[in-house]
């Protein structure tokens, strides 16, 4: 889940579920191969220089400088595409694993980042690692720097747990991207900056009535929130619910409440759901806590 | 010292001197006098509706419903005037508590927060807290909101010690102020945000080499540095001596290193100061650790 409201590019966290599943299987043939997609109903290219989770792949071989491996890539598509929650970071995340487990690389998740964030540009076609991190590592993450990987992990007061409703329609990162603004009127811009800095500082505090001051976008969220039908009512029945921030995770549609316990997220997250169906969008409500795992081997 | 670089309008911290001092006495003729003002070589109104020290002090009588005490306020001006040294604030906060204390009142500093800043607002025309905030109480603050005065100390990582530079020239804030750009071009909002989120984390986990990483300008200072002559040699100076940052002290003309420890201070505050000489401006050097504890009564 990217951007976290507040972090816009910056900061992404990571949930227990949905998530992709990705089979490695070693070949004869050199070389990545997609032998089979499921979940994605034909939306995504089989070709690995395409596929995020093959380019991941391509970039491990090179890195090992193994041209002599084959391995073939079985993608299971569990999470929503063009949902807002970083589905094509978290196939190339399970890939890259999954492959490194499979040639018994040794290499740990945080050696393996740079991999899986080659595959993930791929798709959003930038460098923004606010899903790769936490796809891959878990946590909750603060992403200072793309090019050198400059990533710090926050601290989770006891009891976090986050509701995230993902309505039946479909938002284009890219699309989503080219709606913002090229500027942000300055005063906007230190308020937003209090309100980032609260944030850290409130989560390292566990002060929750601080962290929901502070969760609050008002540079990208009034930009994208046409794009989703019903959002401020969604956003209303969250917070009335007792949510301590509701935004857009990633470029929606998917909206996400940030909450002080799992029985808060659970009302705030069927709350949620009926303001979506007032509005005529089915969704499916995930509640989970923050996944401190990132992505397993089963 | 208001910004602290990465913080504009935000954030600021208290260093041990220069400091002003108040003298409060009681008189018989109810309402506020200032009888004396020293150091400020003519430059500031005597008239108590007119002055931060002044208006601070008339709030706090207004607060207590006291119409009959007199308070005459002599102000000794030890701290330079628009050096972007928060000097302003510091009267104002020296003269609240002073008021206070004669008064009998048994407010904390906390409580008398709002008159100090009603106070300051006379100077700086706006209702950022960074300089009063830090002045009052010490320490290095977060200021999310100036209305309702949500405030936070930030942790302070053993060692931290501050240079300040101060060249003999003076910067009017407002001055400073009318030269910022209206807005903030999007990709250097999102990398600012990155970079002070990184900062509030790098100080509570005591992790300087993020503090360092982090403590970067590219919104306010550019646009103030043509205002100092030889700002950014004296930065490179700062830099080379190993300072974790360097930046411009509220709206100049001070210059600030943000140091590891007391040496390291100490050689990057003679660097600097050498800089500035190279551009024909002598300057005075401040070495201090964050002051913890703002105002005090002596």
């Amino acid at each position: 889940m990217g951007n976290i409201g507040i972090g816009f590019d910056i900061m992404g966290l990571a949930i227990e579920q949905p998530g992709d599943e990705v089979i490695a299987r070693k070949s004869n043939t050199p070389g990545v191969r997609i032998t089979k997609i499921t979940g994605a109903q034909g939306k995504l290219p089989v070709e690995p220089h395409l596929n995020t989770a093959g380019v991941a792949v391509q970039r491990l071989l090179a890195h090992l400088d193994d041209a002599s491996s084959g391995i073939e890539l079985e993608i299971h598509k569990k999470m929503p595409i063009n949902s807002g929650l970083g589905s094509s970071a978290a196939s190339a995340a399970a890939a890259t694993l999954a492959a490194s487990e499979l040639l018994r690389t040794g290499m740990s998740k945080r050696d393996l980042l740079p991999f899986a964030w080659e595959g993930e540009k791929i798709a959003s076609g930038g460098r923004q690692g606010d899903n790769i991190v936490p796809s891959l590592l878990g946590g909750i993450n603060l992403i200072r720097d793309n090019e050198t990987m400059d990533i710090h992990r926050l601290h989770v007061p006891r009891g976090i747990y986050i509701a995230v409703v993902h309505p039946q329609m479909e938002i284009g990162t890219r699309e989503a991207r080219a709606l913002l603004s090229a500027t942000v009127p300055m005063d906007v811009h230190v308020q937003h900056n209090a309100n980032l800095a609260a944030f850290v500082l409130g989560m390292f505090k566990g002060d929750l009535g601080l962290v929901g001051r502070s969760l609050k976008d008002e540079v990208v969220e009034p930009q994208r929130a046409a794009l989703i039908p019903g959002f401020y009512q969604v956003k209303e029945a969250a917070l009335t619910e007792g949510a301590l921030g509701c935004s857009i995770s990633g470029a929606g549609p998917s909206v996400f409440a940030f909450c002080a316990n799992s029985l808060s997220a659970e009302n705030a997250g069927n709350a949620m759901q009926k303001a979506f169906a007032q509005h005529g969008l089915e969704s499916k409500l995930y509640l989970s806590p923050i996944n401190q795992e990132g992505a397993v081997i089963c």
